[in-house]
C-alpha cells in the first residue's frame, strides 16, 4: 500500500505557460457568431462592446493553437495552481472495480471551483484595457464568487446577476461575493427590461442563467466603462480552463498512465473542454496509444441539452441580447427544474464542444438528480471530499463506467474532473438526507415543443 | 516579480514519518492529571477507560521525543497533506510591512481545516484496539465533522455533541457530519445526566465546549466499546498536530528563511502546538540564529484564559468528568460569550501549552471578536481565501506584528498557520457585513468571581 502515491503535483516552473485553443485543430472549425439582427457573420471587433477585446481576439482564434498566459495571471495561478491529481484508491474499493479512477481536484481553489482559473485573466484584461465596472451572471454562485474576487484582486467594481433560486438556497455563496465587496442581485430583478419583461411575465419566476445573462448583458451595455464576463459556454472560457487539462497530462505522464475515458459535468462546457481539450488534440492528431480516449459530458436529466436537444443557431440568453450562436440547444427561453446543480441549469452547448459532439469526438450522457447525490455521497465517504452537486454529475458517469469495467474485468483508467467542492451547498445534502430531493423529467413533446418555438432564425 | 515563489510543497516521501513530543524535551515537565476524586496523579492505564490506550500512552509519555506515525496514518495524510506554505505576498502588500509574512494553508485540507491530522489516528487507533463506536464535542462544528469522516474511514460509529450556538449557526457543519454517517446532538441535551443538569439550572444556555464535552465523556463511560476523542488541549492531539510544524520547517527552509514569529489562534492549544512546537524545540535547545524565535497563541478577548486566567489544577469539561489538569483556567464552569469563533469558546489551556507560557517560552495575546474580522477581510481580499473566524485571530495578531514591522523597518519573518476557512461559516461574515457584530468584554470582577468559585480543590 505504502508505495502506491496519492496525489501528483507539479513545481510553480511547470504549471502552463500558454493555453490551449483547440479551435485550431479541429477538423471542422466552429460556424460564426451571428448578429442578432442583420444575421451577419461577427468578427471580433463586433464583440468589443461586450467583452474585453482580447477576449474578443480569442474568441474568434481559429488559427492559434497555443495562447501565451500572460505573466501576471500565471503569478495569480501561482497561489492555488498546480490543483492536485488524485487517484481515487477509496471509490475504486468502495466499487470494487479493477479501473484506475483518477480525478483533478480543481476544488482546492480558494473559491472552492476551477472558475477561478478564466475569471483570473477575464479580470486582467478588462484592467488591462482600462475599464472599471465588470457585471456577470453566477447559478450556484462559483462562478459569481471567482469573479468578484478576480474583480477585488485589479480593484474593478463587480455586479453579479444571481439566479434567484440558487441566490435563496444558497445565502453562504452571497455572502462571499459580498465578502469581495460586490454588488450581488437576485435575477430576475426589476433592475433591466429584460428582468422586468420576464417578471412580468411570470411573476414566481425562479430565475435561469440564460436570464441572468441578459440582465448583465443589458447592464454591461447601458453602463459607462463596462464589460460583461461569462464563466463558461463561451470559447474563451473554455480555453483559459485547459490550464486544467494540460496540468492533468503532464500529472498523468508522472502516474504513468493515459486516460482511457476523461469524463467532466456540463454546464456550458468550461470545465468539461477544460480538462478534455488537451487530451482531445492527441485523438484528432491520431496519434498511436491516445486516438482512443472517449470524452464524456455528463449533463442533468433535467436540463439535456447535448443527449435530448438540437443543434442549430441559438440566442445564449433568454432575452434574445446575445450574438447568435450554432449550439445544441433546448432553446433560449428553456426554465430548467430547480435542480441543486445551479452551474448545470443552461439551456445551450458552447459552440466549440457542440461541434465536437456533431463531429462524434465526444459523447454525452444525462444523469438524473437523485443519480447524481447518491454518487456525491459515495465519493464523500470513500474520498473525503464533500463535490459540488454540479461535479457529482460527472463522478456518477465516472462510477457508470467503472462499473462496466468492473463487469469486463477491464483495467480501465478514467480520468474525471472534480470541479468544486459542496462545502456551500450542504442545504441540498441535507435534502439529499431527509430524503426530499426528486427526479425531474420532460416529456419529449414538452421539449420539442418548446425547440420549436423558439427558433431565432424562422420568423 | 516572477521569481518569487508563492507556495511550497513537499513531495509524499518527506511527509513526517514521526510527530513531535515537546514533553520529552520541556525544561520543565508538565505536572501530572489528577484523578478527580481521589486527587491522586494517573497513570496512562487510568485514562484506558475513556480513550483509546495508544493515545493515552502518549498522553502522558514525557520521554520520548519522537513518535513514529502509523504506516496507516500517514497513507491517509498523503492525500491532503503536505499542505502549502504560502508566501502572502497580497497580505504585505495590502499593510505596506518589510516583514516576509507566511501562511501554512491548512484549509486546503478536504474537511477544511486541520482537525483532520488528530482525527485519522484517534480513529485508527480506536479500530485498531477493537473499539466500535467513538463520540466527542465539537464547536464550530471544525473538529467535528473530521472525526465523523475519520470515523467513517474505519467503519467506526460516531456521535458528536455540538455546541448548542455553533448546531444553530452553522447548519453546514452539522449536514458535514451526517454525510458522513455520524449522530448530532445539540449540547446541552436532555441525553445525558450532565447536559440535563445545565439545562434544568439554565434552560436558555447555548452551550460551551466544556458542557459538550461533559456529555460525550458520559456517553463514553455508559456505552460499551464506546472511547472518548478530543479535538483539542490534550498532549496527544498537540502531537498529532506537530506534524504541521514539522512540515513547515522543511518548507521554510526551502524558501530560505527561518520565522522570527510563530502565530497561531487558540482554543485548546493544538493548532498553536501543531506549528510552534517543531520550531520551539530549536529555542529550547538554544540553537544560534533560532533562539530567539517568539510564540505567540491568539486567543479572543471574550475567553481570555491565557491572558486573564489563572494556573492551577482545573477540570477540562464543565460538569466534572474529566481528570484534573494544570492548565490556565477561566474556571471549568466558565460560560463564554457566543462569538463566532465557536473553536475559541474553551475555558482553559492544554497542558503543555500552560506550562510553556508558565515558563515564558511563549507569549500571548487576546483579540477581540470585531478586529479578528476586520482582519479576516483584509486577508480575504488580498489573498483570496476566506479564513475561518477562529483562523481570523492569528491573522489579526500577524497583522499586529506586521505594523510593528514597518514602524521599525524591520524586514521579520512571520509565520501562521491559517487552521481553516470560512466558507461554512459565511452567516458570520454576513453578520459582520451589516454591522451586527459586537465585541464583548468580561471585568476583572467577573472573572475573579469566576475563578475562585470554582476551584476543584478548594473544598
Amino acid at each position: 500500500m505504502s508505495d502506491k502515491r496519492k496525489r501528483y503535483l507539479l513545481d510553480e516552473e511547470e504549471i502552463p505557460r500558454f493555453w490551449y485553443n483547440i479551435q485550431a485543430d479541429m477538423p471542422n472549425k466552429p460556424q460564426p457568431p451571428l448578429n442578432p439582427r442583420t444575421k451577419a457573420p461577427l468578427s471580433p471587433e463586433d464583440l468589443y462592446p461586450i467583452f474585453s477585446k482580447e477576449c474578443s481576439n480569442q474568441e474568434l482564434n481559429q488559427t492559434d493553437a497555443w495562447i501565451e498566459i500572460p505573466e501576471e495571471v500565471r503569478e495569480k495561478y501561482k497561489y492555488y495552481r498546480s490543483t492536485p491529481l488524485v487517484r481515487a484508491y477509496g471509490l475504486e474499493k468502495a466499487l470494487g472495480t479493477p479501473a484506475h479512477i483518477y480525478f483533478k481536484n480543481e476544488s482546492v481553489s480558494p473559491m472552492g471551483s476551477h472558475k477561478l482559473n478564466s475569471a483570473i485573466p477575464q479580470a486582467f484584461y478588462c484592467k488591462q484595457e482600462g475599464v472599471t465596472n465588470i457585471t456577470t451572471e453566477t447559478g450556484a454562485g462559483q462562478w459569481g464568487a471567482s469573479l468578484s474576487y478576480a474583480a477585488s484582486m485589479y480593484g474593478l467594481e463587480a455586479a453579479v446577476y444571481q439566479v434567484k433560486v440558487s441566490y435563496e438556497q444558497k445565502p453562504y455563496r452571497r455572502s462571499m461575493m459580498q465578502t469581495f465587496g460586490a454588488t450581488v442581485t437576485a435575477s430576475p430583478s426589476m433592475s433591466t427590461r429584460a428582468g422586468k419583461d420576464i417578471i412580468t411575465r411570470n411573476p414566481n419566476y425562479q430565475g435561469s442563467l440564460g436570464t441572468a445573462i441578459s440582465e448583465a448583458v443589458e447592464l454591461a451595455t447601458t453602463t459607462p466603462n463596462c464589460k460583461y464576463c461569462l464563466g463558461s459556454v463561451l470559447n474563451h472560457v473554455a480555453l483559459h480552463q485547459t490550464v486544467i487539462g494540460l496540468e492533468a497530462e503532464k500529472q498523468m505522464e508522472m502516474a504513468g498512465e493515459y486516460p482511457d475515458v476523461v469524463i467532466a459535468c456540463f454546464g456550458g462546457g468550461s470545465n468539461f473542454g477544460g480538462i478534455s481539450f488537451p487530451f482531445m488534440r492527441h485523438k484528432i492528431a491520431g496519434e498511436p496509444g491516445k486516438e482512443h480516449t472517449r470524452f464524456v459530458a455528463a449533463e442533468p436529466s433535467s436540463c439535456p441539452k447535448l443527449t435530448r436537444g438540437v443543434f442549430r443557431y441559438d440566442y445564449g440568453d433568454e432575452a434574445g441580447y446575445t450574438p447568435l450562436l450554432p449550439m445544441f440547444t433546448l432553446g433560449h427561453n428553456f426554465s430548467p427544474a430547480n435542480i441543486h446543480a445551479g452551474g448545470l441549469r443552461y439551456h445551450g452547448a458552447g459552440v466549440i464542444v457542440s461541434q465536437l459532439l456533431k463531429d462524434g469526438l465526444m459523447e454525452a450522457v444525462d444523469i438524473p438528480q437523485l443519480e447524481s447525490f447518491d454518487a456525491g455521497m459515495l465519493f464523500a465517504r470513500a474520498e473525503g471530499i464533500i463535490p459540488a452537486p454540479e461535479s457529482a454529475h460527472a463522478i456518477a458517469a465516472t462510477i457508470r463506467e467503472a462499473l462496466k469495467a468492473k463487469e469486463t474485468g477491464e483495467e480501465k483508467v478514467i480520468l474525471f474532473n472534480l470541479s468544486g467542492h459542496g462545502l456551500v451547498d450542504m442545504s441540498a445534502y441535507d435534502k439529499y438526507l431527509s430524503g426530499d430531493l426528486q427526479n425531474y423529467s420532460i416529456s419529449d413533446e414538452e421539449l420539442a415543443g418548446n425547440i420549436a418555438e423558439t427558433d431565432p432564425l424562422q420568423p
